[in-house]
């Protein structure tokens, strides 16, 4: 079966949707409604049936979603139904950060390398993982790594994807605050932590 | 003029074209296709003029749009036409990376306090920000500081929404990878840095 027809912006609210029905099925419920999505997504109810209908799930009538089930097809649809190996590159802070924050694996990330230019840093464990010479990212493709994540400062992050790309990563997630160039082939998500805050105002009420 | 029609997912995109015009404007432009805006943004020319037909900005054919102008109507419909004062909670390795990330000044925003919990933290200065004692924070209101960003483990994040609202602000963005519950007339942003990276594999090519 083909999810072609899936908008990009319904693309953008599976991981909401997946992350909510999984920590309901830790708390051990079994069927959830749009109605109880609601609230925790963040999403009307009607959309979030609209969304569900495009790859054909089907809520019952007074008693919901299964959320097992409906929780299998969105890791199906957004790939991520087998465990996936991203390698950091840029271990200060924000890179830091990345590698203590717990949610990745519920969508089944395993981050598996980091990589950094600094000598000071190459050698130390974090988190389990040890920091990697930043010259070392071309024997990537051979450790079946397939995501990068960007957290170098803006100058090198250019050059960073042009090292992930070689190395055979189709896709990167940049958190430097640029535009990078990339083969049509990787995909690249820019996240900039300022332009969601740059979104606030626009709801908040006149003071 | 009320722009109460526009949908949040163009005004999800908004900061983004108005980076792009900001970018466009350093570098001396003064007018910009939606086909020059295509790529850097990421959004289809069709779906740009779209957006921007919501609160009437119209391009002139072969011309592009007056860059200035745009960008003023943008900021003005997201309400980043004044200077917003924001606190940001947490100053552990996300909440460094938010004090250093140099994005928050285009839209705008003045990052102007910083609190943590940690004893060894207090007082230290960040990017010229003297960290201060989180219970300091109800003095907040009195520092017309609208906005809070909470950057704190998991198990306080309830706790600091409950305090930044307490303190008056209006607008919260949340670091911290749960769901926080707030008054309706307060408006939260949560950032799942995870649940971007979900959306890559989506888009990857088949191995």
């Amino acid at each position: 079966m083909r999810y072609h027809k899936i908008p990009d912006e319904t693309v953008r609210r599976l991981p909401v949707y997946l992350r909510v029905l999984l920590a309901c099925r830790r708390q051990g419920q079994e069927k959830l409604s749009s109605q109880d999505m609601a609230e925790p997504s963040g999403v009307n109810p009607w959309q979030i049936r609209k969304d569900f209908s495009y790859f054909g799930a089907l809520g019952t009538r007074g008693v919901g979603y299964d959320i097992e089930k409906l929780a299998r097809q969105i890791k199906k649809i957004l790939k991520l139904d087998i465990v996936r190996k991203a390698a950091l590159v840029g271990v200060g802070n924000l890179g830091s950060a990345v590698l203590a924050y717990p949610g990745f694996e519920i969508y089944g990330f395993d981050i598996a390398a980091a990589f950094d230019a600094d000598p000071g840093k190459i050698g130390k464990k974090i988190k389990g993982i040890v920091i990697e010479d930043v010259s070392n990212l071309r024997g990537l493709g051979a450790r079946k790594i397939e995501l990068g994540i960007i957290a170098v400062p803006r100058e090198a992050a250019q050059q960073t994807a042009d090292a992930l790309v070689g190395a055979g990563v189709k896709g990167i997630l940049n958190f430097s605050p640029c535009y990078i160039t990339v083969p049509k082939k990787v995909k690249v998500i820019t996240i900039d932590i300022a332009m969601d805050l740059a979104r606030l105002p626009y709801y908040m009420p006149a003071s």
